[in-house]
């Protein structure tokens, strides 16, 4: 029992492994059951011993994309900190690092942050407890900012406000990379956020 | 000739009505030529002599959508303004009331806003003029108001920041409708998207 337990998780960790190095490369959509049963040398049907379905699979290597995009958004955190002056001055600072982190993950890990942003769960899935866990412990990076930006606002609005704050972030990351609407190289890019995150910052602090 | 071009004209209107009514029905996706060759009742190939490829009935319907999303959002830029106050009350009002208009384009027009964001054009095609025409029009009810709030921008930098707040917004949209993040009914979202976009605004008249 104990045997065929480690078996399984030996699989587990392989199919993780080998689907991440799909969607890294080529995207979650590129993601074939066949394709890797073959890459990890085991059956087709052992794949759905260990995962439901391929779903699950995506869910599994999103929790260490999720990790990643944390790290280093916390990175960004400190090295705002770090650079040190008055509270406000850093959680503004703070916002902006946050932001183009988010626009670094996105531009070097376009297959993980796709997965991430454009996965849909099949129809009545919702995200397992862990993965909102995760994302709470992102938006914690936001949250401790905006406490010293907006000190009177209740847990639960500065809940809401972190993740209102990430949504326009994303947009401009978003159709930003796309090109959808201007053409600007990444520095560009990079100018045009913190020209809108230092005024929704600023525009927080004085509300 | 005359007569020949009155029907190629014919085609072209009801196979933009066609198109029109899948997209807005079930999304660009759906949009299949032999289908519309059906509800048209015209030969599969006789689609290709008014338009080269599905692409362009996309491009053709989304040129309405956008006109529609103009002119609802020259409304509530005019309503906004119909309230009175000064003109940086004004320019402020309008902002928030051009994103929260953007939030009813696409939650009332679904297909049209996917259309109009999620569809790609065949590699190596550029938009249309027209269609950058169309989009800088649009985003002229954006700059107005910027022109209030920082009467210093120069011409292009005004035009750059309409397109990064316009993706705020889109961020916040997007996200906040397919409930990514969290789950908010539409009044609420409405609420997050004003607060946000109206910090912004401060924050921008501040600086």
């Amino acid at each position: 029992m104990a045997k065929a337990s480690a078996r399984r998780e030996e699989l587990r960790g392989k199919l993780i492994e080998a689907a991440e190095k799909t969607i890294v490369a080529q995207g979650h959509t590129a993601l074939k059951a066949r394709a890797l049963a073959e890459e990890v040398g085991c059956a087709l049907g052992a794949i759905y011993t260990v995962f439901p379905d391929l779903a699950a699979l995506v869910l599994a290597v999103n929790a260490r994309s999720f990790a990643l995009l944390s790290a280093m958004l916390g990175r960004e955190a400190e090295a705002a900190a770090a650079e040190g002056g008055n509270p406000r001055a850093i959680a503004n600072r703070t916002l902006i690092a946050l932001a183009n982190g988010y626009l670094d993950f996105a531009a070097e890990h376009g297959g993980r942050w796709h997965a991430l942003f454009d996965f849909r769960l099949p129809d009545g899935q919702d995200l397992p407890e862990d993965h909102l866990r995760q994302q709470d412990a992102l938006f914690q990076h936001l949250e401790a900012p905006l406490t010293v930006l907006q000190p009177g606002l209740a847990r639960d609005e500065r809940a809401l406000l972190a993740r209102s704050l990430f949504s326009a972030a994303h947009g401009m990351v978003l159709l930003g990379l796309e090109g959808k609407l201007v053409q600007l190289p990444l520095p560009y890019l990079r100018e045009q956020i913190a020209l809108v995150v230092s005024a929704m910052g600023r525009g927080l602090e004085g509300s």
